[in-house]
């Protein structure tokens, strides 16, 4: 069984996941950055949620539900949402988001990173599978502002730029 | 230094990531199929690039970038991409990609995973990270399909159905 053994090998470490993350984080920080405040909590394409309610449901999603994998409290996710209607206070949410990920993220341990979460109360999965959902959520939502940005005529952040 | 140990500890497999990456694959198959023939190969938001040309730029990337990692034989981006016209035959070309990367992926040794590849040409990083990329960039640019289906009032498949 040469060829189980292959593909079961572990190839991602804690250490390079919170890395990639961070790096992510930095990206969609830029995108804030270059959101226009006047349009970020009105703008729309197709109906969808204006950008700072994507941000307040990522802030929401990562950072309080990282603390849930942690501590093991859970509360419901509209009980975390922000409140939030400047920009300024958007950026400073963001980045106290990302320190208490620095902060939570290490305190998982081996153990509980593969044990079942029921995350807000709504989503039961390995607390590693919570923690990729998290990520992927954040590309999905910080894309869309992407598209948001060309029809308001500004050019978004490189995606490769997560420095 | 138990927190460095910690944190550096692996949590994701090889066996792991593929599962992830497939069911993205799923649910970004989906939005091809939701997609309206007409609009696939024209619609644009913000002068941005069709979704033909999106999924088109994920297929070179994701398979022949695999294949690339694999053989080591590295060709240039442009000669890779697919001329596709019609709807069936980018679905074909997907699922295409889609068993390639269930070929390829398991022969990527251990070592190989953290070795720098000059993808393309163009894009030098350990092969692992570029595998995230792959994914990532494929996450990224299918969240820009869903704004342009719900610019064209259509709705988008559910962002956590991947099977």
């Amino acid at each position: 069984m040469s060829t189980t053994t292959t593909i079961e090998r572990p190839i991602i470490s804690a250490e390079e996941l919170l890395t990639a993350w961070q790096g992510h984080r930095n990206l969609t920080r830029k995108v804030i950055e270059a959101f226009p405040e006047k349009d970020m909590f009105t703008f729309s394409v197709g109906g969808m949620r204006p950008f700072a309610d994507l941000i307040k449901e990522i802030i929401t999603v990562s950072a309080v539900g990282l603390k849930q994998i942690v501590t093991g409290v859970i509360t419901p996710f509209e009980d975390a949402m922000p409140q939030i209607k400047e920009k300024a206070d958007l950026l400073q949410a963001w980045d106290e988001a990302s320190e208490q990920i620095n902060v939570y993220f290490p305190q998982i341990s081996a153990e509980k990173f593969h044990e079942d979460i029921n995350l807000f109360g709504e989503y039961k999965f390995p607390a590693i599978e919570n923690i990729q959902y998290f990520i992927d959520n954040e590309i999905h939502h910080r894309a869309q502002a992407y598209v948001y940005l060309r029809a308001l005529g500004i050019e978004p952040p490189f995606f490769w730029d997560r420095y």
